[in-house]
């Protein structure tokens, strides 16, 4: 990736994801931060400090030709502006998601990308995450057999927090903000679609949107998935549960602690024991016998594919395709749409996803 | 409870629940096993090996005047014909849960016990259980502030018992057997009417029956509650995951291992510092600084309560309340066709609990 043309990109907005980003984006050895523009001054004078130049406003970065990539990591409403205008200045976009608020916004970026044949690419970089690429690769390997359900939660104590994600105007809540990922995650697991949805958001927080969902979601080809977000958790459930029809598989945090466990088909099944569960008996909720089962921990994954910006620098030169197509985002912000549809109206909602 | 006339009961149905409730009847000093009555021969014989009299058919047993009290713990098909057949004979009965498949047939029942003044108990014994006596505790006690979400679970990889439960026509599946538990327990903890169910039953084992089924479920004071019985889980997610306004419990498994965490008032909100959590930082999902919450473990309590039978007797002798209320067995089974309904129709069903 050293070698060939240096891509100039601007960062508007120079919170903490604008300056994640444009630090990822010059690992590559590729893609040169040509500056920085944010409307408000400290972050200004923290981009100076690290040695880019600040741009005195949003037009100017479009005016200057010497810059080939706007990098838009604002807080979400003014997603689609910003994009459009890039756009339509001739520039490549990459975009914090969600990309949009609605499909409707997102399919007016879409159209302004296509028009001005420029790319758009949304910054969708949990793809990358290895919990994730451990259960995409147990599914495809059949590690717990069959997979016909799965949980995947975020669950913090924390609050939303306290910027523009607690305000609705500014595109808040946190659906759009760690759903967005959770969801885009899930569509990967499945070539299947949709069938139909139920969600419930939960307010406990006060706030004007959001602070954490819950989202159950059947695919027509008969998998069952329950997508949590959650700021008010002391305690987290595991952020991976996912059961196969050999076992079950837990992914417990961020450090990749967890294990699968699996009907052991050498051994005749056994019968396990009654246990005393509370004031009863119970053999059905008993452990299943040490022997009938096999306990193993999770097993990382190597990752061979090119990391976000690598692909989208092969991907400007016609060498890729984008590891983060539009489609794909388009259909995940339907099912924002259909989730936000169920809970507000407290109904399933049965659409073709 | 040592002194006084002694009932004399007979238990019909001598599987593994109706051994298990002839001792736990005994236990009183007041009951006494007047006999025991099934069809299956091998049961016979081993009330026999016990020293129990076997009465030769379901009709001698309600034409033995000496018997007070009939235990009925069959498949729960019969439930209904046994118990009616046992109150217009002039008997007490207790029955196994479900009292009844639905609410059809147990408003028969409710019906028959009011016209023979005798006394119709089911014995729902899990609201004894400490780990249910535990959450209603702190619920009450708010020791993790007003609770707004209850998760209750029950996860086993035993699959259905090969018995009748696994045939719809003797009243089998999960929600009718486990699930009849969990519910009973969930409508003790608030005082709340339920607005509306969402349910999705599984069949992962190819039974005609339900293997296992979650119950999303709203309550009108705003309590929102998941209900989830599995017996293709080979990992269990916690048996209470209970969250407040102040902090989140958790109780593990029949061990009662688990934990209180909540907020420390005492100091100042201290802001999370960012995690790596797979390819990005998070601050809403890294866990609260450690001196911001309190954790502590699941504290027992002690249950000063009459146990079932010992209640049962009290009752008879007109001394306390029917520790399990019919009304609310007849709540729980409305509930139960509700999952059902919702289920079957895949859509929220709306309905005043």
């Amino acid at each position: 990736m050293n070698h060939g043309k240096i891509y100039n990109l601007v960062v508007v907005g120079f919170g903490g994801m604008g300056s994640h980003n444009a630090k990822l984006a010059e690992e590559t050895g590729r893609i040169a931060i040509a500056g920085v523009y944010d409307p408000t001054e400290y972050r200004m004078d923290l981009a100076r400090s690290r040695g880019y130049r600040a741009y005195e406003n949003f037009e100017s970065i479009l005016d200057d030709e010497e810059v080939d990539i706007v990098l838009i990591a604002t807080p979400n409403d003014v997603h689609k502006e910003l994009s459009i205008k890039s756009l339509r200045a001739g520039k490549h976009v990459v975009c914090e998601k969600p990309a949009a608020v609605n499909t409707t916004d997102l399919l007016e970026i879409l159209r302004a990308a296509e028009e001005s044949e420029r790319l758009f690419m949304v910054h969708q970089n949990r793809r990358w995450d290895e919990d994730f690429l451990i259960v995409k690769d147990l599914i495809a390997h059949k590690k717990v057999g069959d997979v016909f359900h799965v949980e995947s939660r975020v669950q913090g104590a924390n609050g939303i927090p306290g910027d523009w994600r607690q305000l609705k105007a500014y595109g808040g809540g946190m659906l759009l903000d760690w759903g967005v990922h959770l969801l885009d995650q899930l569509l990967l697991l499945t070539d299947s679609k949709i069938e139909s949805v139920y969600a419930d958001l939960s307010y406990i927080l006060g706030t004007e949107v959001d602070d954490g969902f819950t989202a159950s979601i059947k695919f027509k080809n008969g998998l069952s998935a329950v997508i949590e977000v959650g700021t008010t958790n002391f305690i987290k459930l595991p952020r991976w549960y996912v059961k196969g029809t050999e076992g079950t598989a837990v992914i417990r945090d961020w450090d990749l602690s967890g294990e699968i466990v699996t009907r052991n088909r050498e051994v005749e099944h056994v019968e396990p024991k009654p246990i005393q569960a509370g004031k009863g008996l119970t053999k059905t909720m008993a452990p299943p016998s040490e022997e009938s089962t096999i306990r193993r921990p999770i097993e990382h994954v190597e990752d061979l594919s090119d990391n976000f910006y690598v692909n989208l620098v092969s991907t400007l030169e016609g060498a890729s395709k984008q590891a983060v197509p539009n489609d794909e985002v388009y259909r995940v912000m339907t099912l924002i749409e259909a989730i936000f549809e169920s809970a507000e109206s407290n109904s399933v909602i049965v659409r073709d996803i």
